[in-house]
């Protein structure tokens, strides 16, 4: 055991602004041997999400920051190769914030696992993950979508997105997707079954949301804060809701956070918007689950990955999914299966 | 009738900024006669309220603005002088929008007829009317206060913050206003039974609230935006609402709103911002005013009014508001009862 080497990437500072490969340190050490209760897993794939930038700044949020010293946060799948917990066993395929390393030790009671016959396992880090939970929860617990309401979510080809729009869908809504570029928006509306698309990088949002959504808009799903947000806060139809999920547009500011100018429109429109993170939801997530799967294994909830090689590539990576290059869920192959 | 003059403030130009004299022409014009269904109504006191500033905007709202020409848009008590309405009598009193001016015609139906041997008729204008209304629902429906809970208002002197604090002590809940100066703050405090207050004129708002609020903010009725807005959001604890009613600091801007730039506190708190116009609740305003009524007959809930002599005054009255130099809720009092 002690002889499997353990690369890990670091935080070494805060950044300012965008991420860059400079805030961390790549290193390599021994993986070490679980614990009483503990497993030792080699990751497979890792997930990444535009929450983790969250976690490289400093101060109070819904979860502690990463230390500078600390392998950097990230969720992951792999496969247990050592365990002292009677539940795990080698071979079993978990689930689990395993960081962003080779090998991670964990307690068995913060992993999950999952069947590696049904799904290919990057799925299991997005539409039958996190983001696929979070898309459950947001969408239905807040934004209570009713049959023949508009729905618009941004960021809509992302690990997210595409699942609010397809859950909408199954609720009987108008589904209109904001995302960047010809091939994600004919994504959405040919694949996914979305009603219409925005592209955000070649149209006017406001003249393309105002096209589609000719009784404005009563759920809005939110991945991306700043001008989309204002422009859809000024189309709100009365009683709207809009679900604060994320503002990946806003993470890597230099600058403050840019409020949303429009935010008097909830008052006009008797509105709301309500923010929440998935882990809310942690004692609904069999519930989430099982729906899903239930969906998927149904045809009616398609998935796409976007699968990067190399663990070595993390911090470019993670750049790339705050450029929106990534199309579908982004994680990075570890190791083979 | 014919021989009654009526003094009449008309919007003539669109604000920038904060409003100003040169914005109405103040003409005189005989005050006419009403149709069927309709009664003339003898103007004593008009109401003074923040909402006035976005009635003069061009654009869309939940009500739409006053025309360029047309008499300015105010609340108003006063007597009725002659009647074409069998619902209406020469000598009742009513309560409704009767505009800047000495004699309003308007539809009987339109109009609500008050006692006035139970209260001083400002205060139908005031905590018997719809900014008690205001309060009422916009706590209490939104808000939705519980025991123990800690509440912040904003404007706490004023027509609405006064009655949402005393309804929030009412209920139960630690209740801190927000203030400017001494005088207002001893009031809240002293006289109203608030439990703590802020001087924003001359103290630092983080540091009051954080002294106040030592387990964070529940419930947040905003009157104001602007950056007490935002440091309220930086306090508010899991599950916190906030009830946006309006946003005096921004009204007469020059430049664009400024939006709460710490509205992702709602997504770290799993928090909900919502607004609402009083006028959402029409049809429930019988059992706001019912329940207003009862509060202060019973000595638990107080108001007072500042009265400002003369319809003349009224365009630098209404500054007088946007400064926030009024103590309780401001009316110009139009002729003697």
């Amino acid at each position: 055991m002690s002889t499997l080497q353990n690369r890990q990437f670091k935080l070494t500072s805060r950044p300012t602004g965008m991420v860059k490969r400079g805030d961390f340190e790549f290193v390599s050490t021994p993986a070490g041997e679980p614990g009483p209760g503990e497993a030792l897993v080699k990751v497979l794939y890792l997930s990444l999400d535009p929450a983790m930038r969250g976690w490289m700044n400093a101060g109070r949020s819904y979860i502690a920051p990463v230390g500078i010293g600390e392998v950097m946060r990230a969720g992951g799948i792999g496969r247990v190769v050592a365990s002292k917990d009677a539940a795990l066993a080698v071979g079993d395929t978990v689930v689990g914030m395993t960081g962003v390393q080779d090998y991670a030790i964990a307690k068995a009671k913060e992993l999950t696992k999952v069947d590696a016959r049904l799904a290919p396992l990057p799925r299991y880090l997005g539409a039958l993950g996190m983001p696929g939970l979070t898309a459950y929860f947001g969408l239905l617990d807040i934004g209570q979508p009713k049959e023949g309401e508009t729905v618009v979510v941004s960021a809509a080809a992302g690990a997210v997105g595409a699942v609010v729009g397809q859950i909408a869908k199954i609720k009987g809504c108008r589904v209109v997707g904001i995302a960047g570029g010809p091939d994600k928006c004919r994504y959405i509306v040919e694949e996914l079954g979305f009603d219409a698309a925005v592209d955000y990088k070649n149209e006017d949002v406001r003249a393309g949301l105002a096209r589609h959504c000719p009784k404005g808009i009563d759920i809005y799903f939110d991945n991306v804060g700043g001008d989309i947000l204002d422009t859809v806060l000024s189309m709100l139809a009365r009683r709207a809701r809009v679900i604060v999920c994320g503002a990946i547009s806003q993470y890597n500011n230099h600058e403050a956070i840019q409020g949303p100018r429009n935010y008097l429109s909830l008052l006009v429109n008797h509105a709301l918007m309500e923010g929440f993170v998935v882990f809310d939801y942690a004692a609904r997530f069999p519930e989430g689950v099982q729906a899903l799967a239930g969906w998927m294994f149904g045809g009616k909830l398609k998935a796409r990955e976007d699968v990067v090689e190399g663990l070595e590539t993390f911090p470019d990576t993670l750049q790339k999914l705050f450029r929106g290059e990534n199309f579908g869920k982004l994680v990075i192959k570890v190791a083979d299966e």
